[in-house]
């Protein structure tokens, strides 16, 4: 495998984005891209210290010039014909669970610019990286992962701010999937149906036991699972969902 | 039927928003609205000159103090009570049938802020109105319509300009469908799945006779009838393609 | 219009056929199939008294000899060229909401009888009425109403021995309306997501108020409205519920 | 991980059926079952011979007494007590891909029969050993899944042999998800959307290159995963397509 492949990871926080982090720096180098440096320091700092390579960008993924100085940083750092291995899109904006008429603009444009937009300018800036991989007969087909959510799917009362841009990514990874597919890149889309396991809900379904949420590493493993797939059987969507979860 | 009740059509051209526009003008004033003022001149003209009421305003639907604007321009020819009987968003922003690389960014968020933002000023500064209509208990349950497309559930190669604002303006019909259904709106989405006969399109699909195309008059004939479902009975989506398309 | 056009309605009952069948006498001659005479004798009477046409044939739909009987005893009354301005079915087998280890096989199977087998007899046997009725130009296209219900998008636990049969049901309409729309037939499927106010359910849902369940004359009126579309503007799917359901 | 699961395969031929077989040989013992002893025969002595233990089973899966006989003799071979690691339904009934009125009846019911039924039956002979897996803590989550097709969620003209069929069992793994993912077991649906890989395709897709169909053993290694899958992290539903698969 070329040491020239770069696994890059938007939305990198406590849950899924550094758990898959962990799991893909494993074989590869891997770029962690978030707004505050809080969320990649100490992850890199560990994925370093521990054998693997980890590069933290403060990034904002809704900002294109923020976006297109990652890439720059990573082709410092990695060569300029670098390709990428994987690219995991992560990020979220906030949202409010209010009525429809109390939601500030803000608030539903924030939610549609990281979604969106984010993912947008994600896919735009890492799809000449992972076409690159294929140039370079990676071992796995270059990766083009996207988190989606129960939102992804269903848009009820009062997710107005967070259905629509979670709606819309998902339309992005669809018609990705379809032009890239031919070209070699494996573009997926992951419903990740519950609540993540992580330090901020620790204390949510405690009493459906410790099975209820879902595992940040067991999504990390699923992403890596669709990573190997091959190119003669690519999933573009699954569900994920605890055992117990209500759907 | 109180006069106090208005139409606002949002997305006034030659096909679907004038044939609605001129459907509605039957029973009720309507207000057109749409950013370039010829696009409602002579439709506002044409039904004020034939025993309608039309009130045209140029209005950037994806900027909200242009948005508020209009709705001060309504009360004031309408008065502060105004309710609305009807709003229809029918709305797009322009798109690219582009390889996705090829895209520029601002045409995708233009799209963006058409279908999606431009999706949430609308309901935000329609719906008080309508939920006015609701309290002067109008004939038929005030309906928030929303003109979708093929693409607003199917997402193809070269359609990540379009396809995700049209998934976002679809999950935020669902989720005001299930918010204020209860509170007596009807909110719906109509899928039109095919080429509409307008002036811009009469040498497409010549080969496959006159019919097909989508009926402008149609389309309108269809949202009148979603509008005039009792309570009891409402639909969320109809699907609209003439009978020779393939899907 | 010609006198050789009858509307067929499968599954008539104290709901949604009942009223189909007295919606559509108002302009076409009908046919009422039951496998129980008692529930369209009192029909038949009360639509044949009022200046309609009615006849009632006992039918088991999912049992093709007595499919074929009743087309045969349709073209005694109307002629051997007799053609079908609608056909609708509306039949559903019984079902049991339980664990599914309990449910018996018979059950099971009943139930794909009437909904999947059932679907497809009546079909086979109306769809060459329904392209006379092409041929003999008439007013509205022919249509081809299926239907359905909750369970015919989401398969919930305990429902096994239910919504199987409607998926397949949807597939079954899916499928004509792509083969016959071309050859101008309207092929619909109605989603009814809701408790239907008949006598029967009169105790249910009375917290919810007068409109909480869905009206069957409603939805009747529905069915007319598709039956009224043009070719340049069929609906293949619509839903269908009260105001304040929950979805 | 105790000798008593067994892992029980129905639908065994040249493709899916025997690469699943294959793969959980690997770990467990494997029942195959198919009506022809053909499809069966050389693939279970080519296990046997190889250090697994395979059982093949002549059996109707359609036929409810056919069915129950091949659990008979599941547990004289492997004891009363047996429990499954997983059950994997992979029978499909044939189908012709006529206009529908050309449909022979006996075509649509046999599909019905072996898809919808013989899911049914599968599910209600399998799922007292998978509770029993439950019950004796497997390593792995005892997994009940099923093959779908492209047209378990698309229905096109000329497929109303096949969909049908493919739509109600598609539906009834999602109700047995919904009711039996809570006691543990991992209930799945498979989309394998494209053209697999088998002697009898091998001159299908030629000129789109060596990678345009399903690897029946990539979809026995996907199945594989979905099996390792831990109570945390169940997926439904996954597609499975080429990457140069036009969808």
């Amino acid at each position: 495998m070329s040491s020239k492949l770069v696994t890059i990871v938007a939305g990198v926080g406590a849950g899924t984005g550094a758990s898959v982090a962990r799991k893909f720096a494993k074989t590869y180098p891997v770029v962690l891209l978030a707004r505050n440096p809080e969320n990649f320091e100490s992850l890199a700092k560990e994925i370093n210290s521990s054998g693997g390579k980890a590069l933290g960008i403060s990034t904002d993924i809704s900002d294109s010039s923020s976006v297109k100085k990652a890439i720059e940083t990573i082709k410092k750092e990695f060569g300029d014909d670098v390709g990428a291995s994987a690219a995991i899109f992560n990020a979220s904006g906030g949202f409010l669970r209010k009525s429809f008429l109390e939601l500030p603009e803000d608030v539903f444009t924030t939610s549609m610019n990281v979604s969106a937009t984010g993912g947008f300018l994600f896919s735009q800036a890492t799809l000449p990286l992972l076409l690159k991989g294929v140039e370079q007969k990676s071992e796995h087909p270059p990766s083009l992962i996207f988190t989606g959510a129960t939102a992804s799917v269903k848009s009820n009362a009062r997710m107005a701010s967070f259905a629509p841009g979670k709606w819309a990514l998902r339309a992005l990874s669809q018609s990705l999937a379809r032009e890239f597919g031919p070209q070699g890149i494996h573009v997926s889309h992951a419903i990740i149906d519950g609540v993540i396991d992580i330090p901020r809900t620790r204390e949510l379904l405690k009493d459906l036991g410790p099975e209820a949420k879902l595992s940040a590493d067991g999504i990390a493993n699923d992403y890596w699972w669709l990573h190997t797939q091959p190119r003669t059987n690519f999933t573009w969507e699954i569900d994920l969902r605890p055992a117990v979860e209500k759907w």
